[in-house]
């Protein structure tokens, strides 16, 4: 960003990674649009399945393989660009910029809160563009006016000391039935959360919104094709695959490790077991009162034998398709990809947008450059962005900006 | 073995890891005593938590601190060192003996029955001595007149060709929640196996296997104190614990892995999820009916995506109280230790025992030296024998060959 003429500060965080701050100033404008990213990935876990080293950046072809690649090495550095192509050229943007890039957003961005709330004076802007998006699987620019909200949670349980011989079984607890069994209390095998008071304050869509989704090209078989699987979750065709996607709150297991789990067999009785698990949350569910609602379940239901550790917290949020800089996007992705971008009343990934649209006030949209998530790899082994969509991502921010100062 | 005087052999085994057998003939007499050991050990992770080496064999005070060292390394040099002590001091045994040692004891001792087979007429004998037990927690020897059986298997399931972001969680399939729901359909909270005839060919104890089982001394507080537990699965007081520890068929997780299981959040959906059970099993119980009836049901249940692969089969065992080798077993155990051995109608842990019980048609006992393996950590992190157990464990055994040799 310095080397880009962005006058930059690095504001550390207390107990967290800093957060990148970044201005540069109009000529003459008042209006001023602030723009989010992350310099920070998901664990390259498993090592094992990548074609080349996870943080080395191999080209092969048009393709740029590495962590982080689509999610989002390539927005951030595309928004740089834009900012650098203003300075070389014209000599100031047409509005006035602010860049903040953090670097916890794929841990739920656990000290952005604070960030945010101690700095609203540092931050003051009209809009909000975050730009950390990915394309739509039509290889169109997806703009989202809201995402899903995340709790993540760590649940352990420990009974014996160690591990034991497995002979031992009728005589002590075993740490993972008793995971198996309060999970089994949470979703039923037709996909429905069971935590009492789960969906007590999901809001349906509004006309609006639900328009929006009419829109929406989904080829979900294309989706299936890559994915290697037959056919969606409980849904019998791609509009219902779709409503599904954008509308579903989720409880989702990340992840799961307990007792012997190398080749071949190990009699053991495991003393302690750990697993990970997120939801996605919906407009309007709140992380905090979910996790209160999930805590309150396993009591109820006699796991109090069980550790919840959040690890995750963020809101849902949404903002209006009439606000100023919904529509400048939509005209920029015609300038720059000369298509109709595909418009979603909400993203069903997540991301600190309510910290903008809450806390800030303030109208945000999410976007990005391509590829489609569901290619790129993204949170997985060979994530990948390639050299084209890098090149058109940056001219696609430049022209959101341009037509943000044109709107309004 | 050799290094003792014993005549012996490297037996190959065509897939599997070769079987040591020996021979030492008595001068004049006729019966035969077949004693069996194994020389293979369970995995030793996790390695952080050993104090030393797993292969170093540590001496801390009287402690020996290494893998294997109580199951089975100390029984099977005992016998070794009784067998040499016979040619350095009479210079003949009082009956002839045949050792085998094999070496895939503790993954289910899969090539043993073809083993067994192919030897019939070399393993010709009177009884058997599986030295390969433990001590009585009290202190005694243990005498178990029959193990248990065990089903071993492993659970696949694939869904999505890779793990993927889990926003997509409404539409994939995740095969961790689908091992985890047929998890629960296999066994229900307060313990039972719900498996469609599970139960169905368990034999209660005969009334002399009952006289035994209420003279077993059982110090659970011992136990509970050693695993950190507060009270035992499903029973309120010892005698209740001892008949459960007995008598019940179990299913347990021995491993589960799937997903992200590294240090804080990653929102990942599992492509695939795998887990290890193991089932012990009593008499009499068979353990390839059990893994038809564990297919069945995860058939009737529409688990048809979760692949069942077998680990381990062992069939349960059980000998008389009067036979002539459980007799000389429990005079030994006066002559070596100077107390009363306890005597278990079942052991609680698995062997192949049955190979001799029901291939061979031979008695058959199992015993070993100390200490109890509630306190020796076997199969665990810091497993350890003591010297003073060791060579007590010599005596034992030679004095067994001398009783069986007077006894019929």
């Amino acid at each position: 960003m310095d080397a880009s003429g962005i006058q930059t500060k690095i504001l550390p965080e207390k107990d967290g990674n800093p957060v990148v701050y970044g201005e540069v100033k109009a000529k003459d404008a008042a209006k001023t649009l602030l723009i989010y990213g992350h310099y920070d990935v998901q664990p390259p876990e498993p090592l094992e399945e990548w074609v080349s080293g996870p943080f080395e950046a191999r080209v092969q072809g048009k393709k740029i393989i590495a962590r982080g690649a689509a999610d989002s090495k390539n927005n951030v550095v595309s928004f740089i660009k834009a900012a650098e192509s203003y300075l070389k050229t014209s000599g100031k943007p047409p509005l006035n910029l602010k860049f903040i890039v953090e670097g916890e957003e794929e841990i739920g961005s656990p000290h952005l809160p604070r960030f945010i709330k101690e700095n609203k004076e540092r931050l003051k802007a009209d809009s909000v563009v975050c730009y950390d998006g990915d394309f739509d699987e039509t290889g169109r620019a997806k703009i989202s006016l809201g995402v899903k909200g995340l709790l993540y949670v760590e649940l352990r349980c420990k009974k014996a000391r160690d591990d034991l011989h497995s002979s031992y079984a009728p005589l002590v607890p075993n740490a993972a039935w008793r995971l198996v069994w309060a999970l089994n209390t949470m979703k039923s095998p037709d996909d429905k959360i069971l935590i009492r008071g789960w969906y007590d304050d999901v809001e349906a869509f509004t006309p609006a919104q639900s328009r929006l989704v009419g829109k929406i090209p989904f080829r979900g078989e294309n989706y299936l094709k890559e994915w290697g699987i037959k056919k969606f979750l409980k849904a019998n065709n791609n509009r219902e695959a779709l409503k599904r996607y954008l509308m579903e709150p989720t409880c989702t297991i990340c992840g799961f490790k307990t007792g012997y789990i190398g080749p071949g067999s190990k009699t053991v009785l495991p003393g302690s077991a750990m697993m990970k698990i997120d939801f996605r949350l919906v407009y309007n569910q709140n992380p905090r009162k979910q996790l209160q609602l999930l805590k309150e379940h396993l009591h109820t239901h006699g796991f109090d034998d069980i550790q919840v550790k959040p690890l995750g917290f963020l809101e849902p949020s949404r903002t209006s398709p009439s606000a100023p800089i919904s529509k400048a996007a939509v005209r920029a992705s015609r300038i720059a990809y000369g298509s109709t971008p595909v418009i979603l009343p909400r993203n069903p990934a997540s991301g600190p947008d309510y910290l903008f649209t809450k806390r800030l006030g303030l109208d945000s949209i999410w976007t990005g450059s391509g590829p489609p998530s569901a290619y790129s790899h993204a949170h997985a082994p060979n994530e990948y962005t390639t050299t084209e969509d890098f090149i058109l991502g940056v001219k696609y921010i430049t022209a959101i900006i341009d037509s943000y100062a044109k709107v309004a």
